[in-house]
């Protein structure tokens, strides 16, 4: 349920509807406009049949409003401004399209370093690489864990760049935490439910991967999980569906883009590299992913890809990333939004 | 790598090789055939190159492979003979097609109890429950946490039925334990591998659903995480795929079990509910999963499905069930196999 | 629309509706079940929007029903018994479930003969083989041509078999028309519906096989082509559908028949070679087709499918077919139908 | 197999290389580049063995290569150079991103007409519009026929717009040809084998629409049907595959585009109509299509959506179009291509 308030209502007034619902056992999300406060009402116990009612003879109440649908928060009726997320030194959400970069796997400081400063040059705001890794095969390599972590802390601090790093379960969020700058739930874990309530509970940005054949409406859903913990900040990310088609890894579902922007007010990012799975389609996704109006995207850089422990496949090198952001930027002009030029540092 | 032990290996000779190959660095699966023993090694760090010459020396080693398939332990090559579980009184994967039965959530005492005694009178072995629910939506009924698993338990003690229920998190396991026979693997955490290994070290039997979009190399591979913590008791479930079309909840795959049977020992068991989502086909997808090979079924009953918190569509009433359970005994018996009818208790 | 007479109407009651409506530019299909006759009205001009009323009006009119549906020739409302399509000395769609078997190609005389002889002994009444091949690459072997319907001509004779063959584009069916007793649509022209309409006027019973990606309720819709042409007879054939899924070559979506069932009165066939793909699944899927309530199944069978043209990967040789038929009778008398058994002739 | 000529081989020796492979019974096809001539040899009878040997004895022959892939004559082995195909007085497959926009179907002359003036005077190259309409359903409107074929002439001598329209059966291809300027294959026709090998025939361009869910790899070889019966002029249109996602009609896969430009030197075209399904997508696909690469879009225009009568939902006004051109030009800048700029005629 939504309570719509009146232009000028009082702190007072929305105060008093608040407690009223919180008295219930209701959670009440508030979203403060510029023109007016919007107050969503979310609870997991049926709802009073009278409430609606009741509430609009609260003073300062313009209208009250019944949602049926399953993804209240994250949908426009709650939140009628698109969600923008301060992270370090910028926005997203904004005009600009975040560009976040980095490995597969932290694999070592060394080619986490090489990495990082190459990104950054071409204009990168975050560094992606993970400690943990999700693999198919429990055989395989799975990350350095916390010297990972370690490594990626290195790295934000040489570079300035912001961190984003996969975390697989409840019990390694404390020990990430401290570590990153947006928790990323991989598309194996997007219906994992217990780990998306904890991840929310820890307050940072939550990127929510879109899970291998997930419906867009069961994305929304999940995103709810956190959103309901009281964190607002989520961000949605398409990375490929899975079909019968075998020339790519998966298939990009660059739809996603304006569907989910019609649906939620969260910022939708691409991963072209997942998506493509081979290199050279990485670019022409990106693109096509940019010119669809994606808020930002995900590409995996390495800079040896044919040596990487994972992921080499689909990798671009530090030059092949550094040809496509001009290219980028290009599109992303064309479309009324820009890509970060970051300040060449000239020899002292 | 596999080490094949001769005929007349002594116990002496197998623990010579398992003492090496620990000291390696490796995990020994030990399988004690009725003619013979095979060890499987298994580990992340890479193999010495000359492990095989090495291992063939030993005194009672008659050959050595190197086996290069993502799935090791659930694989025939491991482990030739096909898994048997034995459960309280009764054995899964035997000539006996095991038959599961119970409500998708437990809503109350009255109606678990209910059910477990009918579909106990029924030729039912075990009753499935959910008291710990993974939703779609956060809003939804998440089922009554422990106080299901103690009406499970009640149900467990009068009726004789072993029990299955759902884990969502690794810190559920510690709680759940006690009151399940067999920890069952949703669908949605298939590749939840952090849930898997944890699931695995409790050492009770586990059924691994298939995800959504799960290729079946990739189901394989999922249980390997169980498998890989020494718990050799894997059982597989279909329970439909997503697909295009929309007549069915799921594409009931029901190819999937002699392909699984093809490749792995493991049992495989079909969930004709989950894959129809609507009632009048659950009987059909029951009949046909018997024919082609499964070695048990899971399947919604509820005694009054039209007020079911959950999965109400897809759920057999008593009645229904009851109908079902000979048609199902008579296909068993036509491809070979049997369904448990129970003792008829006489009134003194 | 459809008219429902009385119970006691009489055939001038009948004509003089058909007449009425013929006259308004509509087509009238009539059904003349044990009870009573339905009148079928389908036109593609918009109907009078006071028909109903006018029609009600008529004597020996019990009810008429508008129909919304897309599907209203297949569907149960229009023919509320279930089609039965004889077959020179056999019955479609009755309590037998019919087995048709043959090798993907017409290759040779000798190979057709051979595999006539042996799938007939074993208890089909229908041999399959294709003279016109539809093939992925023009690369390939595209069939005998008329010399294979002179093959089939020549099986037919011998063995006393009803002959099925595909037909691919509208100015082949006069040519094929002699030869064959069934015309098959094949899965890549199911919704050619030039080619549908053209082969329902042939006025021979027609095998729709299911396309690729159809969902099932435009096959539904693509039996009307060749159903409103007057020709009542359409058999529907599941070969699986195209999904992510690549241990079998397509996934046999089982639950078809039971969904097409609840819809049609037509008779269903379900063809486990296409979908399985692989020789060793296709007995377990022929099982689960019967078992799921399949009329009838069709089963690539080779003398010796390695060295086929074709498929041969999922043909059986004879001999399987030969072991497959007793396990099938027994399945199909577990769920209460038959398979025919052939009359062995004694030597004289 | 391919035969490389010299750079400076005459005429006289690359005829005398044709005429000894036609004696043998295979077709060759020239591709003049500017360098160097390549011949492709293609037959449906198995190669002599030493074929290669005999060839490259001939004089100006460089090398002899043997191709193994299906799709020979689409691919980039048989001619190194990108196609382009002259249509009036434009070019498809060059610098320029071509746009094909008109209705779904030709519904009337004043529908047609007031369409296609409104989107040359945007941009547009060719006007589209369907007078034969394959539908799902028998029952639904399935266009003008021959009088929707003169609708679309007067639409083209009016307004200079060259004319792509849909052929559904051989028998009609005859009747079309004076009509259109590219015979249009539709998604339902990918794989009817025939309708390609007559059009393909019939020497004018064909689109080739991906099937709902055709592999790239069929596509490319769909192609060759037409490519075989000597016709260099197949256009490539991905329009959605069918997945899972419901949130649009079908899935548009943008990354078929640079998937089949790798594959292909044949032009490659998007629907974002199609694929969308919904007006308010068809512009985001539209720029994603551009920026992916592609050589040209198809997009549904009506004068009025939403009584067409097909495919309003999915089809723009020709407001809308007018205001996509130029985001498309500058998406098509960004990307190094140009879209057409129709000449403003100014009153005299």
């Amino acid at each position: 349920m939504i309570v719509v308030m009146q232009t000028d209502a009082s702190d007072q007034q929305i105060t008093s509807i608040v407690e009223r619902v919180t008295d219930l056992g209701l959670v009440a999300h508030l979203s403060a406009g510029e023109e007016r406060t919007i107050i969503g009402l979310v609870g997991t116990t049926p709802l009073p049949p009278t409430l609606d009612e009741m509430l609009e003879a609260y003073d300062g109440v313009e209208q009250v409003i019944r949602v049926t649908k399953k993804y209240k928060l994250s949908g426009w009726d709650f939140h009628p401004e698109k969600t923008t997320i301060p992270v370090l030194d910028f926005v997203i959400g904004g005009a600009e399209v975040t560009i976040i970069a980095g490995p597969c796997s932290v694999e070592s400081e060394e080619q986490t370093l090489e990495t990082a400063r190459g990104v950054r040059a071409a204009g990168a705001r975050i560094l992606r690489g993970g400690a943990y890794k999700p693999r198919t095969s429990p055989y395989d390599f799975r990350g350095l864990g916390e010297d990972g972590l370690k490594i990626l802390a290195t790295a934000r601090e040489e570079t300035g760049l912001a961190i984003i790093t996969e975390v697989m379960t409840p019990s390694d969020i404390e020990n990430i935490y401290d570590y990153t700058d947006i928790f990323q739930i991989g598309a194996r874990n997007c219906q994992n439910y217990n780990l998306l309530e904890e991840v929310g509970k820890a307050g940072k940005p939550v990127m929510l991967k879109r899970g291998m054949s997930l419906l867009i409406e069961e994305w929304l859903q999940a995103a709810e999980y956190v959103l309901s913990q009281n964190n607002p900040n989520v961000i949605f990310c398409e990375r490929g569906i899975r079909t019968f088609e075998t020339q790519t890894r998966n298939t990009f579902d660059v739809a996603a883009v304006p569907v989910v922007q019609s649906l939620s007010h969260l910022p939708v990012f691409v991963d072209p590299s997942h998506a493509a799975g081979k290199r050279p389609f990485v670019g022409s996704l990106s693109l096509a992913g940019i010119a669809a109006g994606a808020d930002g995207l995900m590409i995996e850089v390495h800079p040896n890809p044919d040596h990487a422990l994972s992921d080499g496949n689909q990798s671009l090198d530090l030059e092949e990333f550094g040809e496509l952001m001009p290219r980028m930027s290009a599109v992303a002009q064309a479309v009324g939004r820009s890509v970060h030029q970051p300040t060449v540092l000239s020899p002292a």
